[in-house]
């Protein structure tokens, strides 16, 4: 239904700026490397075995928080696009609620599933220590950090989360090509799910200052080039049977849904969850080929979230293609 | 002795780039303005008055983590400087260990004192919860999170630490404006430990796109001015009695001494703490009109930090500037 008929369906790939994108990103080192290659095998394996009702496991790649473009080799300074990685991580508890395994591809130091309505600094507003020395919760946190710390623990343990972290655009693409390629044996079980906020532009790492800009006169000039899109090559080459659903922000509504639309055609995604900045916690619309959804939280429970309908909907129409592939 | 004798010990303070960049600055709101402006100002009251033996007490003003430059007025990317804000954090605790009471300017998000040395996430990676449902600490990490919840809810109780945040540069210099002109009452007893990483360039608010900046075509060129150098003013103007230590931070060492000494000379630093980006943590050099001192961690110790004989060595002096102000 949704997938692809071969090649026609993508405007042409930029595969030279790709390969020269690749070829003079920093390297995540040997060793990450291969750890990263190992725990993504392992995890592929022990989920992708049927589950006790028969039925394949499903795996999602939940992308989340923003990424960071370098200014200078020995980085002091760089670009970063704003993200408390919130919606990534509240999306990754309902997957797992639903039975997906997840791989949690975020940027460190963000918001991590099941922490998303916890205060900032959970050990210093959480917790006191009592007279006797022991360490006790506030009443009024009490059952979110409980439930916070036992989920977690729990998700880990079974092996339906992984968690990989993240800081600069060089280092997103390389692991996001990993997971995708581990996740390709997937077929249509696998889905990606992009909330991550990428950089559209980056400075070239053969281009970049070496060395801490100098203040010492006048004003500084920078020319970021255009980061490649690789959202066609992770759906053309990469995996091209994963149900794939990407994210636009915006923060000026007259040109979102157009934006949102051109990007479900031109990098062939099956859904686009289009947001608004001001609103983005509120309501988003999701566009598919068969029209727009608007998706609201619900606002006559206090602490209900967009990410709950949203997920639901998403699961769903896996489920739908899942069952137009078979 | 170090004191400023007028105003031929400054180079020409730009005034006009100043009072431009703060005419410009989105302002905090006149709510959060005010509420920061009072608790500055109980906190000086209640930390200015004799201590128990009868000598003044002290307050040091330290500044931690980087500031940010958006880049779009309805904010989504900007430019940050590199900072954990480790040694804000750490150096924090060791000014209250010392008895000075701490102002501490520091990025949302950043190291808090008394959570130097615990993992990145302590709340997942330190706690489980028992079968009976009971929150408990793994015993690797006991001591350290007892220690750091109770220390910090110590010196939030006796009124000694004073946590203000910022994210923006236009926060950042607004606020520790505020703070310098509520320490000026202290005269000499007052300290500014300036180990925040501040952006040297910004885009001025009304040259700023309003909306994101599309991505469409071509390659992006920026142009940043420069921040006007706040720190002559404050030593001028905003609190001239007080002790002042500044930061330099380089990638290059050859030219990191000559920077941290023109710094002393041209902002009328007390001391500077030139560090190299790789060894910040090992070493740092401090400069100062008699020479410069070395000082370096305690390798026979595991866990010994840099920060524990450095502030040792910026208190002795602070002593010492006191006593040649009486």
């Amino acid at each position: 239904m949704d997938a692809i008929n071969g090649s026609e369906s993508f405007e042409e790939i930029p595969y030279a700026d790709i390969k020269s994108f690749f070829d003079s990103a920093p390297s995540l080192g040997d060793a990450a490397e291969t750890k990263i290659k190992e725990e993504l095998e392992n995890f592929i394996r022990r989920n992708s075995s049927p589950s006790e009702n028969g039925t394949a496991r499903r795996v999602v790649c939940v992308t989340s928080g923003g990424t960071t473009v370098p200014l200078e080799q020995r980085c002091v300074r760089y670009i970063d696009n704003f993200s408390s990685g919130h919606r990534g991580a509240a999306s990754t508890e309902y997957f797992l609620k639903a039975g997906y395994a997840v791989v949690f591809l975020y940027r460190k130091g963000t918001c991590q599933p099941y922490c998303s309505s916890l205060p900032d600094d959970p050990l210093l507003e959480c917790f006191e220590v009592s007279s006797e020395s022991n360490i006790t919760v506030h009443q009024t946190h009490a059952e979110k950090v409980k439930g916070a710390i036992s989920d977690h623990r729990a998700a880990i343990a079974r092996g339906s989360l992984l968690k990989l972290p993240f800081t600069t655009i060089f280092e997103y693409l390389q692991i996001l090509q990993f997971i995708a390629l581990s996740m390709r044996s997937l077929g249509p079980n696998a889905m990606f799910y992009l909330a991550a906020a990428v950089s559209d532009f980056y400075v070239p790492w053969e281009s970049m200052a070496l060395h801490k800009i100098q203040s010492a006169s006048g004003p500084l000039d920078i020319r970021l080039a255009q980061v490649p899109k690789m959202l066609p090559v992770l759906r053309k080459d990469w995996a091209p049977m994963a149900f794939c659903i990407s994210f636009k922000l915006e923060t000026d509504t007259k040109i979102l849904l157009e934006k949102a639309d051109m990007a479900l055609k031109k990098y062939n995604m099956h859904m686009v969850v289009a947001n608004e900045l001001k609103t983005r916690k509120e309501e988003v619309i999701v566009v598919t080929k068969n029209g727009n959804i608007t998706i609201r939280r619900d606002m006559t429970h206090a602490g209900a979230d967009v990410e709950e309908p949203l997920v639901k909907l998403i699961v769903d129409r896996h489920s739908a293609y899942i069952s137009s592939q078979s």
